[in-house]
């Protein structure tokens, strides 16, 4: 273990059968944490080769054991920022367009709760399924959102539990590793990312986050499977709502083609991005396929069918889903534009709302959120509604309302509105 | 914790205040093994400025205590090599020109036992010595070398038996300061260091070396103490005997002003360091007072007053301590010069017949060892004895000759003697 350790550390790549040895020894615990912390400092200092990076997300795929039939047709994942309900319009969305999926998720820590905690604030979803039943499901609607199985890559999940406390999270080659394990551990043959840039987002710079996208589409290519990343701007919040239920219900409209039209705009271009990849659609025929879809009912008409699989009451989606009771207004102080919104911010008054997670095991508020109704670059009159607080008490909704206030930075002056999506990366 | 760790990954030097947290953690347990190996990693990597070094080494320092009044006033240390028993010289000869020594030995792995297991091949001798046995000892007779307490620097125990295991041992900062942090710890004003360089020891280039013994001057300095640095060659064993107990004997003759000629230049050379760093002797005056109390008996006067403090028997050295049985021969094939010694293959071969340890714990057998006369640049003519070896075996003794065979490069012509003491180096 120490040769391997200072192959790394001297820059040396590691042969194939060496990096199988690391990741057995990460899952039967031949390797103690105080080697594999240190071999980790060494790949983030050091880095790894590509061929490396392909060979490691290999092995920790494999790391549950032999990679399945994969449930579905096509996944997504999102490196997340705030306000990301993409998951719940686009799952339905791509199964209204016959693209089957199962999509697998984590429960972190953040801001919010992640999409398994945004579902559950419907009340009788449930996340845990049998493998069984999750394909009976996906064959039936095509599509099942589920909690991801402990056995799926668990390798990178001791390895990711000892980045986060070592200061080894910030490594591109580490980083795409992790994603793409847990994406090639599930068999799906084709995938969108959705590869988040900017203050909100764990990359702030778009060099980086490309340099991510690319070497996760590299990754995929070596391993045969067909992904698509698009570079998209968290500066500010993805659509208005911040929270769980209150995503929910704006998912729900823009089901119903409504809503914020960032939120529409992301999810056709993913929904897009996955019909050209199966299909080998054209770009402006698939963008067409999806917006139809959303606009004729076809994907509202799949949520329901989903939500009720799961064990969703149908009628708790007839309406809104309700929300704390306490609500609290950000109005503009003077008419200006909008010149940027600290996002990180926006998330954590949502997560001091009670919105997410400081630590593993919390229970999150379905009800608190906010709504932001600011982009950057648009205008509001003085005294116009910018924000929309809903907290459990007048003292959280206060402290939030001063957290909202300083997240916005107004100008006096026009302000270009930002692009939503800065970049598209497809394999070859 | 990962605040500390991301500032020395990003090359950021920590403050006092940080580099003291960090040892408390080490010491008290509150940073585990995997957040340690993780910061070793990166000071491996990114190095540590010299302030670091300086802070980290007195952090060490006071880890088991505070530093306390020294039990002797000048102290020694070898960075280690093969043969080098000059610990056994020099101790009774500093202290026979008037400064104490109380030196303090760990027990690690090695080729041969370390200076403790040496001294324990005189029968009846002892190591574990309560401080106020050893302080009346040095005020008695001058000397005293006994194990190192297990409060001496625990935070740099805790920290090297890391290192060992994930490859961040050879980093110049952090052998610095766990060298100088049980120097410090120690209290000792005055002391030289030995530091070996070549392919017996664990610095192979004299830059290196030379690197290291620098910065160990500048720790001392920083924390006032006078030390004095000394490179020598480790291309070829010290001295001839390799082993414990044959190393011993070595020793004896060296105090009776007989025995190789390289051990008794080193030792007069450390002797005269320490008498000109305490007392300002000029060098040719240091020099000659150490050479006339090796030739005058004095310092092996004191060698035997201290073997019977410490508990060994004064009969066992008036003979040479008896060796292994079985003996073998290693004579010159051809005539000519040898031309290079590979050192560490040597330790190895001593280390195969018993006289070290794999690992810790092991019991040595003092007996065995081998007896290498060449040095490089002398010549032998065909049938000379050119090493002999001590063995419990015949097998054993059949193995240590061909390793003894393989271990020298042969010339048919004339070859220089390479010096001994390849530089010096002393705070200002």
């Amino acid at each position: 273990m120490p040769q391997l350790i200072a192959k790394t550390r001297d820059g040396i790549a590691l042969s194939r059968e060496e990096i199988q040895a690391l990741i057995a020894g990460v899952v039967n615990g031949d390797w103690p944490d105080y080697q594999l912390s240190a071999w980790l400092m060494a790949a983030y200092l050091k880095g790894l080769t590509d061929r490396e990076t392909f060979e490691l997300t290999g092995a920790m795929a494999e790391s549950g054991g032999p990679i399945p039939e994969p449930l579905g047709l096509v996944d997504k994942h999102s490196t997340g920022g705030v306000g990301d309900k993409t998951t719940l319009v686009l799952a339905p969305l791509v199964a209204s367009l016959g693209l089957p999926i199962a999509k697998m998720s984590g429960r972190g820590l953040g801001h919010t709760g992640g999409t398994l905690d945004k579902l559950e604030s419907i009340p009788g979803f449930r996340v845990d399924l049998p493998p069984d039943t999750i394909r009976a499901q996906v064959e039936k609607i095509g599509v099942a959102v589920v909690a991801q199985s402990s056995s799926l890559a668990p390798a990178d999940k001791r390895l990711y539990a000892l980045r986060d406390v070592t200061a080894t999270v910030d490594s591109i080659p580490l980083i795409a590793s992790s994603i793409m394990s847990k994406k090639l551990a599930s068999g799906t043959r084709h995938m969108v990312l959705d590869v988040k840039v900017g203050n909100g987002a764990f990359m702030t710079t778009l060099d980086r986050a490309r340099e991510l996208a690319q070497l996760m589409v590299k990754i995929g290519a070596f391993h045969q499977r067909h992904v698509t990343a698009i570079l998209t701007t968290m500066n500010e919040p993805l659509g208005w709502a911040v929270g769980n239920a209150i995503e929910v219900n704006e998912a729900v409209a823009c089901l119903k083609g409504q809503g914020p039209s960032d939120l529409r705009t992301l999810v056709i271009a993913l929904a897009a991005a996955l019909d050209q990849s199966v299909n080998g659609t054209d770009a402006d025929t698939a963008h067409a396929r999806a917006s139809q879809a959303l606009d004729s009912g076809k994907a509202w008409e799949v949520f329901v069918r989903w939500i009720q699989a799961q064990g969703g009451d149908p009628r708790s989606i007839e309406q809104p889903l309700p929300l704390a009771p306490v609500t609290a207004e950000v109005r503009a102080p003077n008419p200006g534009w909008i010149s940027s919104i600290q996002t990180q911010a926006l998330g954590e008054v949502a997560l001091e709302l009670g919105a997410g997670r400081h630590e593993l095991g919390e229970q999150v508020d379905f009800g608190v959120g906010l709504e932001c109704f600011a982009k950057i670059g648009q205008h509001f009159d003085q005294g116009e509604l910018v924000a929309r607080i809903y907290a459990r008490t007048p003292l959280a909704a206060e402290n939030a309302i001063a957290g909202v206030q300083q997240a916005f930075s107004w100008s006096a002056s026009q302000i270009p509105a930002p692009a939503l999506i800065l970049d598209r990366i497809a394999s070859a």
